[in-house]
């Protein structure tokens, strides 16, 4: 029966781009699994899925558990990541045959998957690799990522923190760009390619007075002459201008603006010194005169463990739990997702999305969120993200300084 | 007699480049002085000297002392910032004669100013002409730079709360930038033109295995041939190399390598439009061929008022309560220092130091503190440093974000 635990292994990898909290899910399966009664060992795959590839696991019950626990709050991916796109199995099966034989090897029956887009996609393809040769395994994915794009889920593990990373930064450097009686325009740049969360999250300040003047997200097409003449208005009218914009903004042709081409190099032979924001700060000067400085949030953002949101934690914690539960009693093809209510104070639970849904599509910004402008959000935005960002992590310290999990990491034979 | 408290008002102000804990020096100042039975009135100078020049002050006797006391937690310059290099009285005394005239319409006995060097000249002068004039005003200086370089003190207030902010980051960016498994370069640029201070409290996360393999500094001459080197060795080693770099390193000619000139412009006419790091990371790229990442910290690390050093903000709070303190006992023409014992735990004490000594000079890494090959610094900075970052700041949250002062800034008629 579906439903009967199954006894076996299981593997947790990680992939994609590392979060302040990841490996707080990662724990989240790891804990769970440690203590089922039907997970015989737990392994956990170096370097996500290139792990299982190149047959190196490590065995999680060799670690001390205190160690494990500091994963809640130790940032990046402990276990290690990769960027790796899997092959569609009717054009290439090596890996899946590969996948297959060090699962059986090990009596893999649950392969948890913790990531964004690629890794569920990745997730996808081995659960149902897995169905098609009759190997019973339970494919569960875990969603990780602080860009906030994954389809069907409320929000994603990681992007809390990031954010409230992201809105805490804006607020301090709002305070400091607007010590001097002179003239100043500060432009900070925020992860975020094709989905603006990340930057819209920069608005939170605002509540209090300490905010960026102005949100730019990639939802919408950027205008370079809008924007120049947007900061130009504030900053005629007050002498300061604090801008947030993503990375991913675009011209109406798709073109970033970021990667548009200018007319010269940098003398050694690169199109590009700086990111965006050393490239808007440049053209912003030219069109001002005034002091611009421009600020890229850069891995800082991501990795910003000291920032994390408690509610963030938790739920990144829960979602790993959440997936072992789902495995043991029969789930596979399945992603952990949240489903939120705000209406009387915010709630979360936690719900199973299939996976082909999942996989390969995007969730942005909703267009009617971003204000008409197209250089602010609404108020929708800071009611849907504000909750996520509540508690303050308990980090602990060593010696003034984070206290990180350091894991052993003993190969299985 | 000089030791009597003089019954009159008190003036302080901000100036030079914000800190995380500059507002803490200044509440220890203003508490300190509105619960003095000789200090008539309290203004805070909107930013600094200007605002005496400008006759704008505010009256803090006016404030919520609830508000006043969220200045130990917010960061930048509460009452407004200036850079206004005082000229010599005795070339042209105009800006002094209109100082005095203030001074004389608010009858204030007592002028605090909380900055750097700059401003430690600036009040030296002030004392000066006081005294020429036979006007009796208590003049103090309260340190405050993140640069860490007022000479004749242990450290200065700012200084810790940088440096704990810069440890912690790159103990998480080390993390992050070691999650692959391909290659990766990245280089971290921390502020300090002159002192290399910030940039080797980089090397704290070492303690841990989780810091920069190279640091750079500028109390040493640059050399490009051997940075490259240092860098593929480390790359070619692990696959990975995370530097630490301050932005005033520079060639033994003396000239910044952040301003070297390069043979081209960026195509908008502009010699340069990414800083240092970006700098370094085109040139390491080009070398290496390697994934190279710049980051440049910016105004993140002197504002990151959420990751301040506990002890940081209680010795600033207590250095502003110090000059009070020494002032109404008659002391003038001072600053306030730190003198510190590290032989049996950390003890810190408060002395004053000659304003003329003070002004104008610069305290930078002992050059026996930086390793032989240049690219480190040694257990001595470690030793110095560490009691400095001790404790977590105890910032209040509102909503999950920062919960800053809101002065009224009532102006004084």
């Amino acid at each position: 029966m579906a439903n009967t635990p199954l006894i076996g292994s299981a593997i947790i990898g990680q992939s994609g781009g590392p979060s302040a909290v990841i490996n707080a899910s990662a724990y989240g399966v790891i804990r769970t699994a440690l203590d089922s009664e039907y997970i015989t060992k737990v392994y956990g795959a170096s370097h996500g899925i290139k792990g299982v590839l190149n047959d190196r696991l490590f065995v999680m019950d060799e670690e001390d558990p205190k160690e494990l626990e500091k994963l809640l709050y130790t940032p990046s991916s402990a276990l290690g990541s990769c960027r790796y796109k899997m092959k569609d199995p009717d054009v290439d099966d090596t890996d899946y045959k590969r996948i297959l034989e060090i699962f059986k090897k090990y009596n893999v029956r649950y392969f948890f998957y913790n990531g964004g887009n690629d890794s569920m996609d990745t997730c996808n393809k081995i659960s149902r690799y897995c169905a098609k040769m009759d190997y019973e395994c339970r494919v569960i994915g875990v969603p990780k990522t602080i860009d906030n794009d994954l389809y069907g889920t409320d929000h994603c593990p990681g992007f809390a923190s990031a954010a409230k990373y992201i809105a805490t930064s804006l607020m301090e450097v709002s305070r400091d760009s607007r010590v001097y009686d002179v003239g100043q325009i500060t432009i900070v740049e925020c992860m975020g390619r094709h989905a603006g969360w990340l930057t819209a999250a920069a608005c939170l300040g605002n509540l209090y007075g300490d905010g960026p003047d102005l949100i730019y997200l990639p939802e919408v097409d950027f205008d370079m002459d809008q924007f120049l003449a947007d900061v130009k208005r504030v900053y005629d009218e007050t002498g300061k201008c604090l801008v947030a914009v993503s990375e991913g903004v675009h011209y109406a042709d798709g073109s970033f603006v970021s990667e548009a081409k200018t007319s010269g190099t940098d003398g050694f032979g690169h199109a590009q010194l700086g990111g965006l924001a050393a490239r808007l700060a440049a053209l912003v000067k030219a069109e001002t005169g005034a002091k611009v400085r421009g600020i890229e949030l850069s891995l800082l953002q991501r990795c910003g463990s000291h920032c994390a949101s408690a509610t963030d934690i938790e739920e990144s914690f829960n979602a790993g739990k959440a997936a072992v539960k789902a495995a043991l009693s029969g789930t596979t093809g399945k992603m952990v997702g949240f489903r939120c209510d705000r209406t009387d104070g915010y709630k979360c639970e936690y719900v199973l999305l299939d996976l082909m849904d999942v996989a390969n599509a995007e969730q942005k910004v909703p267009l009617e969120w971003i204000t008409p402008e197209h250089n602010g959000v609404t108020k929708d935005f800071v009611a849907y993200c504000l909750p996520l960002i509540q508690g303050e992590t308990k980090q602990p310290k060593i010696t003034g300084l984070p206290d990180f999990a350091h894991l052993k990491k003993v190969l299985a034979k």
